[in-house]
């Protein structure tokens, strides 16, 4: 008799991620595929669950129940991808989950990136014995998932876009001095290319020179290399994380703070360590000795093991 | 044989509320007596006792479990009070949880305020229906209790202490600009006051010639009378609301905000209908019009009655 698996599916912007564990959520084997903005998304999840039932037939197992992340937003009640900013304009308004049911006649659980994300490291990352945490994922935007008493906060919350500087630049969600529109990758380099523009000179003028981008990532490497501009476009950034993201400690008290995302596994200690101690300065109402900040411990897999938790959370839910 | 009986305390800086309720939650009868700083708390716990088993006999029933509310912050761990700032002095470090289970020998849950509050008005007041909703009292200070997926979030976060004016005033918690520094009744106090001593002309100078003093209640009323220093006072107090407010609706989608304590009691629609408008401009992640913002439906019981809601949580857990 074949065993039960459970699938997960990660969907993002670069990559399709795809992995089958045990009922248990022991992973057992994996693929992923780049995402093609040429092809439209039903061909991507059939793809998707083709490899999952290859993967199902090669282990001697049956899918039971399929958990999917996907960059939001997203729209739970429906079950559709609503318009995300980080994926091919076609998946706009994708029905996701009726496409997925209706290839697998499954159980299926779905959520957007971070939230799939704060699940996995809480499962098998950084998050492991914390009852309590916040997740953010620090890339081309900033999202936020969190686990109150062990459990997800299912709402489709966008943390990115606590007001860190009142009155500050318009985000692309409409509002201003978002801690996305500041922070995120884009933000930081959109600042960046400010002081520049502004007549700055910096290391950061060469990578432009040879056709190349000021991107988060340039601005940390000039950072490494005690560039002076990137230096403050840097203490802006730790500065204006803290000061949303100590927002989010206040309000919530988090046992641990676990940063993942692209910027942030780019940076590593360049961001942990200073942050940490703008955290430590700006946070008093609560102890922030008993608040840990850390790295993600699963870096570009966050996500799918997230997923594969929200296949079990399905597979349970239909046994009980 | 008697029947069950829940108690539920409420421990305010003013007065004492206690309450019994049937085991499904209908409250059967109340009483109250002022807080008195002379007194040291185990008195007070001792009457309120007293109160609550007399209620028990008069309606031929048997205590079975309490749940008390007190102002925080507490520590939870340890059922210990730390240091309320709304509460007298001699309340700092009281063990409330042992003295209660020394006294009644009973299953006891314990909470915040703000969290009571929350639970009393999910169950019973302005928050019924909702899964999803952030309770904010406004009172001396502002506290912020969280229901997600219509469960407490039961960290002991200090959600007054989000940021709304980076680098702005001081707050009591040591840290720059904080919603409660600037926006609870002793902030809205103090701006004003800040505002006349700069040698603003108002209305509110006459509150204080006749020994009065300005606070968040005499600023309402000059705003009622279109005084315009304490016009520009309240606009700013409602803009501030609106950032710290509008970051925990992005961080949390919730599907109410609900605002209670003695500020947003006494202001009623002064607060809630500028404030409604002006979170509808700055929130643009989240379609505003699938989150309510309401008045507390309980007033000044929201406490008590999430008291009870305690109570019936520690008697189910030990039923099961």
């Amino acid at each position: 008799m074949a065993d039960d698996l459970i699938a997960g599916v990660d969907i993002g912007g670069t990559k399709i991620a795809v992995a089958v564990a045990t009922p248990g959520g022991e992973p057992i084997a994996r693929g992923s595929f780049p995402t093609d903005a040429r092809r439209p998304p039903d061909e991507h999840m059939a793809h998707a669950i083709a490899i999952l039932e290859g993967l199902a037939e090669k282990h001697c197992g049956r899918l039971r129940a399929v958990g999917v992340g996907c960059a939001g937003p997203l729209d739970f009640e429906l079950g559709v991808v609503i318009s995300p900013p980080n994926m091919p304009r076609n998946w706009r308004q994708f029905p996701l989950r009726s496409f997925v049911k209706s290839k697998l006649d499954l159980p299926v659980a779905f959520d957007n990136d971070a939230n799939a994300a704060a699940l996995g490291e809480h499962s098998y990352g950084a998050g492991r014995g914390y009852s309590d945490l916040v997740y953010l994922t620090i890339s081309t935007g900033i999202g936020v998932g969190i686990i109150a008493n062990n459990q997800l906060v299912h709402r489709l919350g966008e943390g990115g876009h606590v007001t860190v500087q009142p009155g500050g630049d318009l985000c692309g969600c409409g509002a201003r001095g978002c801690m996305e529109g500041l922070c995120s990758g884009t933000g930081i380099a959109r600042r960046a290319q400010d002081y520049l523009s502004a007549g700055g000179s910096s290391k950061l003028c060469e990578s432009l020179g040879h056709a190349g981008q000021v991107t988060a990532r340039t601005v940390a490497d000039a950072v490494r290399e005690h560039d002076e501009l990137a230096c403050a476009v840097w203490r802006e950034t730790v500065s204006l994380l803290a000061i949303g993201i100590g927002s989010i400690i206040a309000l919530l008290a988090p046992q641990a703070v676990i940063l993942g995302g692209g910027v942030a596994a780019g940076a590593g200690g360049l961001l942990l360590r200073p942050l940490r101690d703008e955290l430590n300065e700006r946070v008093r109402i609560l102890r922030m000795d008993e608040v840990e900040v850390l790295q993600a411990g699963l870096g570009a897999d966050s996500g799918i093991y997230g997923a594969l938790v929200l296949g079990t959370h399905a597979f349970q839910t239909v046994r009980t």
